[in-house]
């Protein structure tokens, strides 16, 4: 151990980040060693008030600070489209693309009996409840294009569909500027299945 | 702003890091969100703890929590050779080799007269003084092989010779495990110059 304590405690913190390893973990201390006290202890203070003040929100379990997040809060936001995601960051991801100006739910997971995840553990009941109300004209189905996240779809779409709401789904195929040549089978096979015309 | 403005602040203040890019940022961001209270504090702690305790050796001027560094400190050390290094991160460096027993100084950078930094602007006199002291009998350059670090290696050599201390420099040459082929025309002159007996 040749290094002081505080600092090797700190390596270790961040070496406990993701896609923090070792070098970026010691580029970083000693860049806050070098760092004016007020700029770390800025950082410090963020994460704390981060965990202090940020809850998920009632309405859609996005992460809000006040009564709700951002979006539902937000009375320029279309009420009639709700889109569901797994997680918050998903919420961020779409949020981006500034082709969506509806309001989220966010399920907090996706169904998968392997890792005892049932329609329990995410927030099905609080998003069936949202649609009892005649608001919501149609749910978009916005969870992974992988195994788990078409269960879910499915699996929402069926208890959906009764209630007069119309469902929909993001579209699979090729992603914009990729190659056919690198596209694997799989996806592929959906840009030809959901071919359109021109 | 279709986030929460403590969840902005904080990914802006995880982009200014060294090596930490808008995705690493919010990754990080999320899995601080989901993490347990504790272990973010944990972090936060060890941000403002290290600013608070952490200063510089008053003998070697590597960073030091207790009076001096742990590797002054550490009375197993050789006390007859100083490796003299830029930052110390090139302590933890060297230190990481497990080929050296001795002391370090630190210079808090290297001679650049195109930024300014003078022999005033390190620590040299403090170097010095510490040689006055019969104990020292070899100091070691350490600096950086590019010509802020040769620079320096030569002017403090020239200083210390007069004092009847052996002053070494780092071998230069090829790096162990690289290839020839691309190796640079420099480094590999420099290998063949400084070629040993086999």
């Amino acid at each position: 151990m040749t290094q002081s304590l505080s600092i090797q405690k700190l390596l270790d913190e961040f070496e406990r980040l993701p896609g923090i390893g070792p070098k970026s973990a010691q580029r970083i201390v000693y860049w806050l060693l070098n760092a004016a006290h007020e700029d770390a202890e800025r950082l410090a203070h963020a994460i704390i008030e981060v965990k202090e003040t940020v809850h998920f929100c009632p309405q859609c379990f996005n992460y809000a600070e006040g009564d709700f997040c951002v979006i539902c809060a937000d009375t320029q936001r279309d009420k009639s489209i709700i889109c569901v995601v797994s997680e918050p960051r998903d919420v961020s991801a779409i949020e981006k693309t500034r082709q969506y100006n509806g309001l989220y739910h966010v399920l907090g997971g996706a169904l998968s009996p392997i890792d005892g995840i049932g329609p329990d553990d995410l927030t099905i009941k609080e998003l069936l409840s949202r649609l009892a109300g005649d608001e919501t004209t149609e749910v978009l189905m916005a969870t992974n294009p992988n195994v788990e996240g078409e269960t879910t779809a499915v699996y929402l779409s069926k208890l959906i569909k009764p209630l007069g709401v119309r469902t929909t789904r993001l579209a699979s195929g090729l992603p914009v500027g990729g190659d056919i040549e690198f596209a694997d089978e799989v996806t592929l096979g959906r840009a030809i299945e959901s071919r359109r015309e021109l």
